[in-house]
């Protein structure tokens, strides 16, 4: 089945203990788009400048992504630089250029409205919610966010959270949302504001996902996924991103939505994003092959599973 | 089989975001032997002072709990106030009475020289080197440390760590000990340093063990076990001690020391942890049955096991 991306496509410079890369093809729908062309048919809707080039654009095609939906705009593509230091989980922002993404207004072509399922990448919630308002025909919509908007845009960011069906965010997002210290208390009041389920991820240790009563009819216990433990990580860059793409295309890539399958998806997100940061931006992601996913999808397996 | 902690007992104030207690029994020592005591015969080499009444004493007792090592010295117990607000995982000290605790020179009876399994739980490297050279019939010791060590004794650290097989610690120790930021690299690190095996407590998202090469002859792969994602957190006192005497304890009721024993007592070790913190002090560790860790044991593996 398909699955369609809305969110920012960048050029990133970015520094990490393993080195210094400038101007590289990121942003979170790219980094979704590129985990998630492994299990499905993805299409993107996403705003580019003039310097968006064939050699980037050949990137999502050579993975047989469909880039009909990013919108060539006057001006430059956004551009993101990020500063990585012992502490790999969190990045300093060196700065931030909107530049075309700062006037973008999602169009979904007439050729997408058949999607099956729709991702909102970390937008302002209000376009998330008025993409999703256009999408009549999706069977499921995953959605991100970030402190920004939760502390912004709280009241439109509610909005929002009705018309989604999982919400994937991290432990703080989480807890400054519902306004609670305590994660499964928390889990439960932001599954309260409308997701039928909530993916918290917990960047180096895994992904927890928590199911609101009654969502997919498969009960209320949570599950735990993990993630390797990894040595060398070269970038988070795109991580969440990575994972959100591993999670919503093998959701995309089954035909019933159960609670095996819901966990499956957890294993590959955790996959996905522990590929990502192997390589600095997107690289290791777009030299992947499914054995190389499944491969890992098994090492994960053994690292959690008893006999 | 039988197995021996030595490390403090102590009595706690305590204060959480649930409510506040003051002199309740605690120490390393009494949460690993309460914990333990539901896998195996457990003995306790410790210090008291003259407030430490048989009302005390019985806890251990009604438990099975060998308390011939637990050696009366002229003063007061060791005391210990701690404060924790809404980030549970760090308490505050609020104060550090050492007590008889101060001069502690932890005794062996003779009684105890044919104990298998020995646990030296946090008290002054030294201390614990002296302890483990004079049981030399032990099959399998394990020790903690804490980052006060780590800082200002690192040398006698050093010679202890050769000396034990398996180290129990946490992410923010194995980091500091091994002077690395990448959490794998850091616990390779510290296996070179000695142990066979490396336990890393990662708080409320579970625990993995590492293995040196050749360790127990079951290969270098980790493995990572959960904890449950918990709403009521009462009191945090004790969880890693606790974790450890069910981690400890479960090998010690084994007669085989294999992969998927250690795997198992990974999990036991998480869901003491869990049972430990949700009532202030050894409350919850005093009351528990052996049906009710299997069945948390059965929810541990639900929470994280595909089908």
């Amino acid at each position: 089945m398909s699955i369609l991306v809305v969110g920012s496509i960048a050029f990133d410079d970015i520094t990490s203990p393993s080195g210094s890369v400038k101007n590289i093809l990121g942003g979170a729908a790219t980094y979704f788009a590129l985990a998630a062309s492994y299990f499905s048919a993805v299409r993107v809707v996403a705003v580019v400048g003039e310097d968006f080039g064939p050699e980037h654009e050949n990137v999502f095609r050579r993975h047989g992504i469909d880039t009909r939906g990013i919108e060539r705009a006057k001006g430059k593509t956004f551009r993101w630089g990020g500063s990585y230091f012992d502490n790999l989980n969190e990045a300093k922002t060196d700065f931030t250029d909107l530049n075309v993404f700062e006037t973008f207004h999602p169009e979904i072509p007439k050729e997408y409205e058949d999607t099956e399922f729709l991702f909102l990448a970390n937008i302002q919630p209000t376009l998330q919610a008025n993409v999703r308002r256009k999408m009549n025909g999706v069977r499921l919509t995953g959605c991100d966010t970030m402190n920004y908007w939760i502390n912004r845009t709280r009241k439109e960011l509610a909005e929002t959270l009705k018309l989604v069906d999982l919400l994937l965010i991290n432990d703080t997002e989480t807890k400054m949302l519902a306004g609670e210290p305590n994660l499964p208390r928390a889990a439960n009041k932001v599954l309260a504001m409308g997701p039928k389920a909530l993916v918290i991820k917990h960047g180096e240790y895994g992904a927890t996902i928590f199911f609101r009563e009654g969502s997919f009819g498969i009960g209320t216990h949570p599950f735990r996924a993990p993630t390797l433990p990894i040595e060398e990580v070269k970038d988070p860059t795109g991580a969440g991103d990575s994972f959100a793409g591993g999670f919503m295309g093998y959701l995309a890539s089954q035909t019933e939505l159960n609670r095996e399958v819901l966990k499956r998806a957890l294993f590959y997100g955790g996959v996905m994003g522990s590929f990502a940061v192997e390589r600095f931006g997107t690289e290791r992601l777009q030299s992947l092959t499914r054995e190389e996913i499944d491969a890992r999808f098994q090492v994960f397996r053994e690292l959690t599973h008893l006999d």
